[in-house]
């Protein structure tokens, strides 16, 4: 069954209510908390940075995810990222909790936070507990609070990412809803940015976290916008059961239809983050099929999305197909280089550009018009098997460098 | 004791030979083509690119060196890179060799072959071949020969990169020379450019081959410019024995002293080629020390190098230190970061950025006063053990989009 994206975000599912507000922590007095509450427990699933640099809310949502006693609550504030903050940094977290458990009244260990910023610099608390009270008297679940809630936790971003989808699972329509940032700092291995998903599916606590680890695996891990892992990457899915549906408990067809809608509305978050890559101009789609394992088309796939060389050629239209061989030759997974067939395809037209690891002659022209639309593919056939995998990144452009050599100013 | 540079280059060490061309392979007009040629017989020791996709120069040169029948010609070209070229690709290197035999009077298996430039794209059989009689015929030991070969094998290079040492082995003098390059495409795994290293030593080649790879390892494979590891990376190191000193067969105080020298010329080569590095404008050297293991520090050293943010970063001048944490996060090695201890330094002076992994208060003033140098230092104190090690790379730029965005035209 296709999925088909409905207009919603994290209010979409049944339970789910959202607010925002600008706390003062952006200096330039954008919205820069958001909050997302249940009306009643969740269960919650969670995958988080590989990077041994964790920032503290990473390992606070660690803590609380794994202990299972069902979450209620989200506080997320863009303009810090209460990374290397040590011991100061957890009494943030708590305090950030405490204050939200007592506005909303609920316990503090049903409280999950996450931070997104500048790295180093201590959260000022007194914005962060005024912004709490005003988010918390305005919790809504309208399409407008799910959609300013999606605004709020933007940094570099330049627009905002939310998906939605319907399901009907035993005679119930259930949803998934998410909203997601990443813009810069993004690179496979674990999200690479924040992205809170919510879901009224009426699922057990494990089950939850395995299609969500699933999901992970296919999509935010398969995105690249820069190389750089963060040290605050989140995802978090809260289910709040309240759809009523028959209760998934083992992996049978509702569970499948639930994986799959949940793949599709993470796929659609992830792609968004690397089509908004910092001052990209064209979202990079690369697939390896014909691979022996998925893992080697994986890995393929992923060292083309993030070759800086490569990045760059697709930001001058340039049809440097070389450098998307030298790419697949250096990430680590085995191949036959003779056998590759390369195509680029878009919007403008498809192209093969080698055979067996050939050149073929192919109009420049063409190739450019290929290459100038906003979404650009570039497939490679090992001819080895029947796997596949999809990759998505962006081109590296002057802006890129602008936005990076003074993001702190 | 301590090595210093003299003046010269692969003509140092007596009886090596070169000469160059403009052979018209450079749609400028400009020199690419270099001959280097040893009036005997040499040993021969080389490092190869890891990439799965080697251009065809490397695996000829792969072959020759590890039959050690001896070498006594190399013949390199720059615009092309002979990679992605299939079996004519290797037929290239076979007639280029058999060309150069014939003109120069020496056996085919002696010669070696390497090419840099753009992938994918044939080498122009006749320019080369013209291009081998004109060397053939003005080869030279003068300063001015090594020079011009050094300015021949350049791509998107601004600098020709020399270097050359002279040592006393057994009341001998011996010289080691070389010339490199690599501007792009720059990234450890594997020297990642061009390397051609003389040398008059009298050394066994096991001996010269394992004095290469260590080199190598602390030199070529500590460089970064954008994480591309080429399908072209070759080192290469000729010994022609003719300073007659007592031939080094074992590891001993000789080998050391040959080895240290050997290390310095690669070292100052390799760090002249991060500090040209596509579009930079600041060298950046990054030591990790006081790590347990010294691969835990080149990991983490290499990983701060790579970073693009980090790079990005250092051409605004802004000390964003959480993002060198953060590179050291992802490395994959494993540490303590509320041990870190960072400092930046360069001529403009020093300062500590950060103590057991948090921030200290320091002047912003300072810090962009230090990273506005032509070279930035950067050391992270691990303060776990007596290991240390150091990576070189450069400043992400907008000139380095420009160069790539447009590379072919």
């Amino acid at each position: 069954m296709q999925n088909q994206l409905i207009d919603g975000g994290v209010t979409a599912p049944k339970g789910f209510l959202a607010a925002s507000t600008a706390a003062g922590i952006k200096k330039n007095g954008g919205k820069d908390m958001a909050m997302l509450y249940s009306t009643c427990t969740c269960r919650a699933a969670g995958t988080f940075t590989t990077n041994v640099v964790k920032a503290a809310p990473v390992l606070w949502d660690q803590e609380l995810v794994s202990r299972q006693f069902g979450v209620q609550a989200l506080v997320c504030n863009s303009g810090i990222a209460n990374a290397c903050t040590g011991a100061e940094g957890m009494d943030a977290c708590r305090e950030t909790a405490l204050e939200a458990a007592q506005a909303l009244k609920i316990p503090t260990d049903s409280v999950l936070v996450a931070s997104t910023g500048v790295i180093g610099q201590p959260l000022p608390m007194d914005c962060i507990k005024t912004g709490i009270h005003q988010m918390a008297d305005t919790l809504s679940d309208s399409r407008e609070a799910s959609r300013m809630a999606a605004q709020a936790i933007m940094t570099t971003d330049t627009v905002k990412k939310e998906a939605a989808v319907s399901i009907i699972l035993g005679g119930k329509t259930v949803h998934i809803g998410g909203m997601c940032k990443g813009s810069g700092m993004i690179h496979p291995n674990m999200c690479t940015m924040l992205s809170f998903v919510t879901t009224d599916a009426c699922i057990s606590g494990e089950l939850l976290q395995k299609a969500l680890s699933l999901a992970v695996e296919d999509t935010y891990n398969m995105i690249s916008v820069d190389g750089d892992t963060s040290t605050n990457d989140t995802v978090l899915l809260l289910s709040s059961g309240l759809a009523e549906n028959p209760e998934i408990t083992e992996e049978n067809q509702d569970y499948q239809t639930f994986l799959e809608a949940l793949l599709f509305v993470n796929e659609t978050l992830a792609k968004s983050i690397a089509a908004d890559g910092e001052g990209c101009t064209a979202l990079f789609e690369v697939t390896v099929k014909g691979a022996a394992q998925k893992q080697q088309a994986a890995v393929l796939a992923r060292s083309v999305v993030s070759s800086s060389l490569t990045k760059a050629a697709l930001y001058g239209h340039d049809a440097n197909w070389g450098r998307i061989l030298c790419a697949m030759g250096y990430s680590g997974a085995d191949f036959d280089p003779d056998q590759v067939d390369l195509f680029i395809e878009s919007a403008a037209g498809k192209l093969q550009l080698t055979e067996n690891g050939r050149a073929l002659p192919y109009s420049e022209e063409t190739a450019t018009r290929i290459l100038s639309e906003k979404t650009v593919t570039a497939v490679a056939d090992l001819k080895q098997g029947n796997a596949h995998a999809t990759a998505w990144g962006c081109d590296l452009t002057h802006k890129y460098v602008d936005i990076n050599a003074d993001y702190r100013s």
